[in-house]
């Protein structure tokens, strides 16, 4: 399959809710309101960061998302945040690869110098796997910071990647 | 000085404006933009979180002012963040202090198990110390995550406090 990975437009919502509802509804990954509405969720995915991206298969159906914004402001804002999600029907065949390096190619483009995922919950060891792979270093770990629906509370992950090395900028 | 610590009145952001503002100017210390607007100042500081106290000495003047908030949703929201500066004029009186330990019972009181500081500038060694000393552990280095206005970039750590242990609630 050949992803692609475009900017989202406003008519792309009814694509991406439903690949973010099942996955905001269970509540194992992301630290958001199980019960979140429609309209709250397009907000804070669509609305509130400063990029925004769909990927999809080479027929254009849409398969994943993410998002990338400042994770501080101020003297914080070289630093970068971003979330992914991928359809769940679309698992295991390279989308969030594909976002995560497609994500600090548009960071780098639009001048951070880093990339924080602040809360990786320890539980969802394939994504803490991947990111690893891409480069993010454990930085710390959140003591009992996520409250997953059948584990309890479980650790999270702070991850960071550098970006651009202090020596070249 | 006695240190009396009461939540924040609408009416006293005259005095807690002067507090903020040199510090945020200076931007040593928080990650908010350098030039931040006192409206804006006024919504991050005392609108958008969930409580927000002040700390004055026995004749009623505000020296200092503390907030607290959620550090996430949802699944993260048991995990509360707070921010605190005191009046340049008033340091080294205690004041830090007496809101540190404030702010952890209002945080217990408001139901949070932990709370957890996401930047604390690595160069604020005084601030590092004293959250030290109160219990906060430093779980994680962010490389030079924090813009230093002289020292450029630095580091940054992620400090948290278990409020309550696992095995008491």
């Amino acid at each position: 399959m050949a992803i692609e990975i475009r900017p989202y437009e406003i008519n792309d919502w009814p694509s991406v809710w439903p690949i973010l509802e099942p996955v905001f509804r269970a509540g194992e990954t992301y630290a958001v309101p199980l019960d979140i509405s429609e309209a709250d969720a397009r907000e804070l995915w669509t609305v509130a960061p400063e990029l925004v991206f769909v990927a999809g298969d080479d027929g254009g159906e849409i398969l994943g998302t993410y998002f990338l914004k400042p994770n501080q402001a101020g003297p914080g804002d070289h630093v970068c945040n971003c979330g992914y999600v991928v359809s769940e029907r679309a698992r295991g065949r390279g989308l969030a690869t594909a976002m995560c390096e497609h994500s600090q190619a548009e960071a780098l483009r639009a001048g951070y110098r880093a990339m924080q995922y602040n809360l990786v919950v320890a539980t969802n060891a394939g994504a803490v796997r991947l990111w690893q792979r891409h480069g993010f270093e454990i930085v710390g770990t959140l003591p009992a910071a996520f409250q997953h629906p059948t584990e309890g509370f479980v650790d999270a992950y702070v991850m960071y990647k550098t970006l651009i090395g202090a020596s070249s900028g």
